[in-house]
């Protein structure tokens, strides 16, 4: 479990303060809400997102409480004595339910789901979007990234052009779970227990003056070494410096490789391979860095680049293509004076914005013989797919076209992870959660994997949950 | 000064403590070092950037030391007990000089100077790259918005879509820094006394039923109301509710205005202006927010939308347009075995790639007249060319093109801010910072300052200092 005393409870946007004291002095503080976390829209064009955040949510609520400082700066700016000791007895006291960090997930499904009074969900909102919204970015590029790197190593270089410091270290760990194998960062291997990588810069060859210094300096100090080699001139004397070290000092050395980090991936590699193999360093390996992405390393394959390990910094650290997730939080259910949960939803202009009422859950339904993945059937709380059989496949878009299917097996995938307040279970450790990733993903059908133009991947509503909200907008259309 | 209590000693790439221990145990670690941190690049294609980050830098600074903790992190991946004493007893001694925060900036410039044995100067690399680049990158970033906006007031509201908790939190203070008024993040008010700004969501709504009833509650509750109109329909029912609440409760809030989250920008700002007018309220402001940043503000202004106050969340928080600034760390300088202080540099195939070596002053040449900036020169620090009287501004790329000045004021632009290790002045308030990236930008020629195709602001070497360049290339280059 990763362990913070960062308390971040003024993490929040201001009008979720100034809602809370609204919700207490109108004494509805105490009426049951629901709220749900999603996105609207894939990143990337990609055909499925890495949901990744989940640990740090914990780790926040675990902390959530209103210190003495946080409450002498709310009165400096103008919050009233009763108000803030009602914050200051505050605690979080809702249920928290979420699918497992590591998990394929889709638009337009809750990710997070918040149930408990208006004040707990309100308070979250801002915290919960900014961890999920980063750290899902970040899956699901490092997702796409491993597609194309295949087995090849991947590292995670990204620390210094990073969005601060949080991005680094909880950047590293998302890219962690989509299969990268290590980072530079130092912090992320202390805070999470991940393998961290790296040797030297272009500095210490600048020190001892030469790339042959440099390099046995290195090697008179560490046990396993891969030379940066382009400092002055890779061809002319890095790599010769590289083999001559690694010639020297055999029995002492652990020769990895070389990295490169600058000129012309595709030939240099190629030129470099030769130079070592030439020397017998056959299983040297050839390390490369300088702004790399899938796009990139899928264009070095195709030119047959001697790459063996990528260094992949400012594209996946910064999600450089789309840099924002723009995940939503929504209420979905509200208390009614009387004590009866009602669906709410927000109307909007565009018909794909108008969020969906209700308490719901999701059904990922897999094929019984190959456990692939057929699709998600999103449902009331009181629906259990199990139980009838049979679900009806219908998409809300095209309520014409649908689709019975019998031979399914589905299982739900929001579980509890906060009780009334109380976490529910240990967090899975981050070695779980990157296997869990890697099997989920390899139970997607590859049409919904391709980088370029995916298969939209078949998200249903039950036409239960369709129909409560049809009658919803049409209830709220009347009453305007 | 921002006070903080976090240890990141380890937020550093791996790759820098294997260096430390290259230089420790090679007996090199107390030879001194002057490593530059610059970027090459402006962002946006914009004409300048606004250097922020060196509060964070100092906060840093102040607490960098390796804790048990760390310690007992690096024996456990291999660290043997002799570095790691060394390592306990670590402390900072350099000299660090940097631009003040605030400054305008240009590409190829040094922003901070680290001057100190070479173990000080390589460990802080990467913690100083990320803060800087993204720093520096928002409020560049928000010094775009704000020349578009003018006198509009501005909002920064993107903590849900920011990269993590640490980029909403010294993002929002990049943005105030570059002439943002107010944030919506209360942690970053919190922690910088910068203004908060914020009053209800589309859930406040959605909590009472209704328009009318949310915004009766909220006015109940509050002194200042600005009401979000668009839950269900803002023409029909979002302003007609809180024309109405503002009528009824007059005496009671103040109604400062309304705010629109979505739709037809143009269109409808004038429709809700309209509305506002004819009920009397010609002072209640129209807030919008979705999606802004410098392109749609200039085009929302061109169609004469009616919107007074800008909330601008993910495209700054992100600087979604490029999400990252290409800073670099240089080793310029290193003592050799006889205690002379040598030039270093990085070779490379591109010419513009190539660092400047040795320890350097930026001065920033100005008309005695009217303090406008005449460009920037770029000396040794052996060099004053205020007593010299004139200067002869050479252009590197274009070693013909020269031209002498003579009429004119230097000042130099890199500062102490810490001396052998100690801070050495009280950094400046945020509202000090503020204002002096507002006077300098205000220095500045219009030429550089515009969205499209800015003219390039001279930054020129001194020719002792390119004189110095191009001997040790050639030196180099020989020897290889």
């Amino acid at each position: 479990m990763v362990k913070s005393n960062r308390n971040l409870t003024l993490h929040t946007d201001l009008y979720e303060i100034n809602m809370i004291e609204t919700y207490w002095r109108q004494r509805i503080a105490n009426r049951k809400a629901v709220f749900e976390l999603y996105f609207r829209k894939l990143p990337f064009k990609n055909g499925y997102a890495v949901f990744a955040g989940l640990a740090r949510v914990i780790a926040y609520l675990e902390q959530l409480k209103f210190t003495n400082d946080d409450l002498d700066y709310l009165k400096k700016i103008g919050y009233r004595a009763d108000f803030l000791n009602y914050l200051a007895q505050y605690q979080f006291s809702a249920t928290v339910r979420s699918v497992p960090e590591g998990e394929i997930v889709f638009a337009n499904e809750p990710l997070i789901q918040v149930e408990g009074n208006i004040v707990d969900a309100q308070l979250v909102e801002t915290a919960f979007l900014n961890f999920v919204n980063y750290q899902t970015l970040i899956a699901t590029k490092a997702a796409r990234i491993k597609t194309v790197a295949g087995d090849d190593q991947l590292l995670e270089f990204g620390s210094r052009r990073a969005q601060e410091t949080d991005a680094a270290i909880w950047g590293a760990r998302a890219a962690y779970i989509s299969g990268f194998d290590a980072t530079s960062n130092v912090k992320a291997g202390e805070k999470f227990g991940i393998p961290v990588s790296g040797t030297h810069a272009h500095s210490l060859v600048q020190a001892f003056g030469s790339d042959y210094a440099a390099f046995k300096a290195y090697v008179a100090t560490h046990r396993n070494s891969v030379f940066l080699v382009d400092t002055y001139d890779t061809l002319q004397s890095g790599v010769p410096a590289a083999i001559k070290v690694a010639k020297e000092f055999k029995n002492q050395t652990n020769f990895l490789g070389v990295r490169i980090d600058s000129g012309d991936m595709a030939a240099l590699s190629k030129q470099v391979r030769h130079q070592l193999d030439q020397a017998g360093f056959w299983y040297a390996k050839i390390y490369a860095s300088n702004d790399l992405d899938e796009r990139t390393i899928l264009n070095l394959k195709m030119q047959d680049a001697k790459i063996d390990v990528w260094g992949v910094g400012t594209k996946l650290i910064t999600s450089f293509d789309q840099p924002a997730l723009g995940g939503v939080y929504k209420m979905v259910a509200m208390e009614d004076a009387h004590g009866h949960m009602r669906g709410t939803l927000k109307l909007s202009n565009n018909a794909g914005k108008i969020s969906t009422p209700g308490k719901k859950q999701i059904w990922r339904i897999t094929r019984k013989d190959d456990d692939k993945f057929m699709g998600d059937y999103i449902a009331t709380t009181a629906e259990d797919p199990r139980t009838a059989g049979q679900i009806e496949l219908f998409d809300p878009e095209h309520p014409y076209m649908n689709k019975i299917i019998r031979d399914f097996e589905a299982r739900p995938l929001l579980r509890e992870v906060f009780h009334h307040g109380k976490l529910a279970d240990a967090p899975l450790s981050v070695e779980k959660i990157r296997r869990y990733a890697a099997t989920e993903l390899h139970r997607l059908w590859p049409e919904y994997k391709r980088q370029l133009n995916p298969q939209e991947y078949p998200v249903h509503l039950s036409r239960e949950l369709y129909q409560q909200k049809i009658a919803l907008i049409k209830r709220i259309r009347k009453a305007l």
